[in-house]
């Protein structure tokens, strides 16, 4: 990916910037003038998954974060109706800051994604910022691991799987998972990488056998292209932010806005901060 | 402390497991068999202090700890109404289980302490479990670390600083802290024995100069007895729980219940399930 975009030359380009500064990648996306994921963006600094509700379900999807830090660490919660998020950024509008919207309706993911939810918005949203694999794949390339998917130049493989969540009112799916394969020692020093960042979904959930988690096939993920698996290899399980959506949809909600796959809330925060 | 009782004598005794048993502990406290403080009951299990409030007010005090960690470890929420906690502990009653309840209505403390608050039950009580500085404590023993309040024979000294808390909603007082004195060199080891308690306190918030964060006089606690600094010695601060109670109080809090000093709630977790 690259920064290139439709930015009109007459304007003082708002993308100069958008590789290193947080303030000026919300800007460029906030403008309409990017709508792929934000890997890329603003390097250095913190990306969170994002779920705006309804306040009427916001106190049971908050115990649903407390009960289940790993799939769902819980990073920032906005003020009900407030576009604002001063905790993650000074200039954040949590109606228009992501590439694109994924937006659930009865219970249903709506077939477009709009580039802003302000026809949208509700005086009783509010928002929940979660944290993602984001500073725990930059951890991993840190510790010199290769990710496996990277090298296959798509996002990582995920999966549903049997898993129980501890429950909250009417949330209550089962954990999604991404997969990154590792020879065993390379596994080990993942694990060790990983837990670092609790806020990061931290270490693997499993290892190994994916059919003692639910995963039939590794090579059908539920989302996303399955990454190959060499001999010698074994598969390495993090719970994933996927399982918020999946929590939301089971729950047959009446309203959600959430980001869609990779393409995240750019916040202020040094990625340092995801630590433990 | 003892564990000595008005146990009848023609019963079952249910105070002979209570200081290694929660379940043994708690069935004491719910019997109204003891009313003193917790420190000594089902050793190795984690206390957590408890605050009850109404759902209304629910959401916003569950944004307030998400935002104050540090003061505000948030362990686990209550469904709303449910006088039960499985999250905690299999048998917990919140209505019972705390040695004595102090009530807030219409953001005053009420005089009496009742020993359960069955007839103030109300459906729409949601709990929060907030973690104490027990773990933290118990940790800076283990490290071998003297702690001069307990030498005293007394509760922590407490003091109201001007650090200021990240505000929710009605919720945003200033931070209180608890004070232990340790020589330079003690202090270091104290801090890197209570960064390992992130859920209970987790490293102090300041050292030194009493000033620096609002405190006129050492001598002078808001609450407890005030403990001897020795010439040499650091004055080392934690945040405290008690931020919890001048939160609820500051805010007007219509209603609310939450444990007195040192009467806490008792869990099955082992006490290890508050490091990080």
């Amino acid at each position: 990916m690259t920064q290139a975009t439709r930015a009109d030359e007459d304007e003082a380009p708002p993308t100069a910037d958008a590789g290193r500064s947080p303030t000026a990648a919300r800007r460029l996306l906030r403008d309409g003038l990017y709508d792929g994921p934000t890997g890329s963006l603003a390097a250095g600094r913190l990306q969170t998954a994002l779920v705006l509700l309804p306040e009427q379900e916001a106190l049971a999807f908050a115990t649903y974060c407390q009960r289940n830090p790993k799939a769902l660490p819980l990073l920032a919660m906005s003020r009900p109706g407030e576009r604002r998020c001063p905790q993650l950024g000074a200039d954040i509008d949590l109606a228009r800051d992501l590439p694109a919207y994924r937006v659930v309706e009865e219970g249903v993911v709506a077939p477009d994604e709009p580039p802003d939810i302000e026809d949208l918005w509700r005086p009783d949203l509010v928002a929940f910022a979660l944290g993602t694999a984001q500073p725990l794949e930059i951890g991993l390339l840190q510790a010199g691991l290769e990710l496996r998917h990277r090298a296959e130049a798509h996002a990582a493989p995920l999966y549903e799987t049997n898993i129980p969540m501890e429950k909250a009112g009417p949330f209550g799916a089962r954990m999604w998972v991404s997969m990154r394969p590792f020879y065993p020692a390379d596994a080990i020093r993942a694990i060790e990488a990983a837990s670092r960042f609790p806020k990061g979904h931290g270490a693997p959930v499993h290892f190994g056998d994916p059919g003692a988690i639910g995963i039939d096939r590794l090579s059908k993920p539920d989302l996303n292209p399955p990454s190959r698996v060499r001999d010698g290899e074994v598969p390495v399980f993090w719970a994933s932010a996927r399982t918020a959506e999946a929590a939301l949809l089971a729950a047959g909600v009446r309203f959600a806005a959430i980001n869609p796959p990779g393409k995240r809330l750019i916040t202020d925060w040094e990625i340092d901060r995801a630590r433990g």
